[in-house]
């Protein structure tokens, strides 16, 4: 019988296992328009986390007592659905489970790029997506920029750091700890500072200093508060920001007296959040770009891979406990 | 012999008469390319305070024991600059002083247009000017749109209100005291959220409720903080912000706690600063757009007018004790 991660309560600030069950689950009957697939690997985000509270947002919540959703590839084992057969792989939203029979709307078989499956979801998919669109369209950052990246270990963050030296950028990273600032350095970072040895405000100055840059012009924003100050505060004129993530305050944490945002204004900074599914349209082009980098080696990935349906929960939680180097991945 | 306001010692927090005096000063000799011009009517401006600070901005530091500058407009009594007469009437940043002998560049002769020159620092100036490049290029606000606007009774504010109303927006505004609402309303704003009377966070909700808006799609930032986090709150999916100005932070208070910066991230919420004088290039479009609304009564204009240069100094600290409604002047 299929199997899924169901939410069970609402979590009150970080997640525990008494939050959710993995149980088994009634996949609905193979009807015409649909597909069943059988999932080789599951994504887990840290948007999933708002995903699991009551609230308006811009992702629907998770029901209780169902199965959750996210980014998965699987390989079609029946199909009742024109255009797909048994074998394909596809991406789809099915995710948090070992099987489902879904719908085809949304989702997509993996174009032929000769890359790994597993990329569309990562390099390819939400993460590498997400560090794309939000370096080169919503920062509009471009060669000989200054580009401070938060989160630079994380999946998102060392994709910036990648894309944004091979566009021919000055990169400052920040990670947690001298081992995952030597590996942000490793992927072609100028600096990567370690926002644990200091406040992140003077180490940005510091960084700065020993790079010989007078500030930055684009900020890619993965954690929000200090960073987002600190990043304002040595910002250049018209320097611009892609709001990210606010991974800092995901789980309910006291909120941030900011001290530099009225900067902003003499700055003419632009700060934006954005969401990878608003780009859809953009999808080859991003495809076109990425593929080759990730060919020649420009661009390396780096996964934390977790084995099997029941350490699903254990990836999800590491998100937030930064146990990722890279993207976060299920196998099954 | 000419006087001017000298900037004496550099303020602690909110201005005092011991930080200035008045007092007489030498004026260059007029020489070739110059001009001899007394002054009209000076500009008082809430951005003049970060000006007597001894810090990096977008705009110089007032030196000490010297004549402060700003925008006048004054009428030429002597000319060695081709193309200026005496009799002319010349915008210039020659402020805070009777007479001056400057050179011309930077500074403009007064077009026709069958305005009163005033208007040349307020509407067809700094105030009217930052209202429409703010409202209509930062935040690209069109017909249709629910805009909210704060400090809706001061100098900028009240033009954002009548531009938005002329242009077919829904405007709800925001002020101190029933007083300054009512002003507010009258001037055509849908609604006006007395701040005082409560946290604007619920005033805003209120208001919206009231006008049978989901939310606001503009916000145009005249004091940052509580309204800044209130707006981001009750803001709608891709809504802009055009960060004018935090003048409640400006004398020294202490760092504000945002609660809601992290939605503008699933809400995709630009947020931008930006400074009137980057826009010097499209002021014949602003004329154009502006004058005729001025002509036909679209746009009413209220200035709060201290008479004599010795009022200059009370005329600047009303400013941050909310004493003016509409643009703040001196008439010489």
């Amino acid at each position: 019988m299929a199997k899924a991660w169901h939410l069970m309560q609402r979590p009150q600030g970080k997640p525990t296992h008494d939050d959710v069950a993995l149980k088994d689950y009634d996949m609905p009957a193979l009807e015409d328009g649909m597909i069943h697939v059988r999932n080789d690997w599951i994504s887990v985000d840290p948007y999933m986390r708002v995903r699991m509270d009551d609230q308006e947002s811009y992702f629907e919540s998770f029901k209780l007592d169902r199965p959750m959703d996210g980014g998965a590839v699987g390989t079609v084992v029946a199909s009742k659905a024109d255009g797909f057969e048994e074998g394909d792989k596809v991406f789809h939203f099915a995710g948090w489970r070992d099987e489902a029979v879904i719908s085809t709307q949304g989702i997509f078989k993996l174009p032929e790029l000769g890359v790994e499956p597993f990329h569309f979801l990562s390099t390819l998919g939400l993460t590498g997506g997400t560090a794309w669109f939000g370096l080169m369209d919503i920062a509009a950052a471009k060669e000989g920029d200054v580009v401070f990246v938060s989160a630079a270990a994380g999946a998102v963050g060392s994709m910036v750091v990648q894309i944004a030296k091979a566009k021919g950028m000055t990169v400052i990273g920040s990670a947690g700890g001298p081992e995952k600032c030597a590996w942000v350095e490793s992927l072609g970072a100028d600096k990567c500072i370690d926002y644990k040895a200091g406040p992140i405000i003077k180490g940005l100055y510091k960084a700065l200093k020993e790079i010989g840059a007078k500030g930055i012009d684009v900020y890619f924003d993965n954690v929000g508060r200090d960073h987002l100050d600190a990043a304002i505060a040595h910002a250049n004129n018209n320097a611009r920001v892609a709001m990210c993530g606010f991974i800092d305050g995901i789980n309910g944490e006291a909120a941030y007296e900011f001290k530099y945002l009225a900067l902003a204004i003499g700055k003419r900074i632009r700060m934006e959040g954005f969401i990878f599914t608003d780009f859809q349209d953009q999808m080859m082009d991003f495809y076109g770009q990425m593929v080759p980098m990730l060919h020649s080696g420009q661009i390396k990935t780096r996964e934390t891979v977790h084995e099997g349906l029941d350490k699903t929960f254990d990836a999800f939680l590491g998100l937030f406990e930064g146990a990722n180097t890279g993207k976060m991945l299920v196998k099954l």
